[in-house]
């Protein structure tokens, strides 16, 4: 490609050495926070925050000692690679205000092709976190990244970009692998999190105290380091204890929705 | 209590000095092999483990330098308190064999009455480990202790065993109580690794990763030091994102199991 692409290949000369780039963050919201963070920490430089969220990028802003605006088309074009992070939904409105030829842009989103960008620029990706991100983090957990790139350029930027911040958890991934990542991710994180939520209420209207459950909730995920979930599962259901079982459907009577849940989550267990 | 029974206030004189104690430990399994490196470090004794399991009973006394025996007639006499660290089913046959008057003597489980111990001794309550133990754990834990005792000397004594492993995570708990625990232990311990279970074999059929899922189990684990799980749902569910949805069960067809507690856990979130 490159033979044919004179033009294309001094571009990629010239960015090969850019380890360290100029970026400007569209989206002012848990993900562009954290990973603006991550982005600083590795060395790169935060030209602007562009949001419709004045209050929000100003506040980034300041943190990071950078600019903001929450006009488009005040947008910096200086910037080597454009992180458009703002809810699925908030994408193709915010496609419509951006153009900026001979830029690398990418959004966030796991269940959003790459595509929608190509209004913006020859040059554009997804540069997806899979990680919770919050504001309100005290630390930076590691964020695996999966990029994707619609050309050579996009691919080498947005991958030294993910590479920079994810390191070995920086992966190449493309729309379908996205989509079946973010259902794993569905899984493993908003469901267990709704359990915990579940557990806490039911905790909350019986009198116990939820955070005696802690060292439970860490221990089971931190395991997975070295053991296979599979390998280790326990509990009344899976030895068929139809005693405890009972009890426990007893005492959830008042508790619908978890009652619910533990029905299913026997059966599933049991169907093994 | 103590005014009108003498006998049991000289007892209770001379065991208040006791906080490290001499243990026996009955059972060779998961909780026994944790309970006694706890233990162990935290200065108690544990004179001898006894189990049918001979060749287990045996590697747990060599660890810790002690004696083992698999016949229950030579259990050693001498220790303070007694530890039955059995699964549930065993607990009646192996309180058929025991015979240690004078003695405290508890068993482990969070779902059986402590009075299937009254035939053994006069004193006798629980000692529920509130984690989830695993012989191969190269560290340890901490494990909150749920301990309930018949009498004040079993109380104070379980207490005081509790305290030295458990510190603040030491709770006098009865049995509806230890119940209730059990109930949302099974749920933020076994059904969150259960979707962790089917969140593998999912990604071990579509060929990812999973291993790119832990930074995020451990986010999702590891912020409820710091937020309220109730707080910090998100995902296609709460936000009614029926595109999402309706893609990610497409993807599932192929995996009724996780199909079905997809669309239950889609529900329950959104009848929150």
């Amino acid at each position: 490609m490159c033979k044919e692409d004179p033009d294309h290949q001094i571009t990629l000369i010239s960015y090969e050495v850019n380890l360290f780039m100029d970026l400007v963050l569209i989206g002012s919201g848990n993900v562009a926070a954290v990973l603006g963070r991550k982005f600083i920490s590795a060395g790169h430089k935060i030209l602007q925050v562009v949001s419709r969220n004045a209050p929000a990028a100003s506040e980034l802003a300041d943190e990071w000692d950078t600019f903001s605006t929450n006009y488009f088309s005040a947008i910096n074009t200086k910037a080597e690679v454009y992180i458009i992070a703002v809810p699925d939904e908030s994408i193709p409105e915010v496609t419509k205000e951006l153009n900026l030829p001979g830029k690398v842009v990418a959004h966030t989103a796991a269940s959003v092709p790459m595509e929608v960008l190509s209004a913006i620029s020859t040059h554009y990706g997804v540069f997806y976190p899979l990680q919770s991100l919050r504001k309100e983090m005290t630390s930076l957990p590691d964020i695996p990244i999966f990029y994707e790139g619609n050309d050579e350029l996009s691919k080498k930027k947005l991958g030294t970009l993910a590479k920079s911040i994810a390191r070995e958890h920086s992966v190449e991934s493309g729309n379908n692998e996205r989509l079946k990542l973010h259902v794993a991710a569905v899984t493993v994180s908003n469901f267990t999190n709704h359990l915990y939520a579940l557990a806490e209420e039911y905790c909350h209207k019986e009198g116990i105290d939820f955070s005696q459950l802690l060292p439970l909730i860490e221990e089971t995920a931190n395991r997975l380091k070295f053991v296979s979930p599979g390998k280790v599962q326990t509990g009344p259901a899976l030895r068929h204890d139809r005693e405890t079982i009972r009890k426990h459907l007893a005492l959830l009577e008042s508790h619908p929705r978890l009652k619910k849940i533990y029905e299913l989550f026997t059966q599933s267990i049991q169907d093994n």
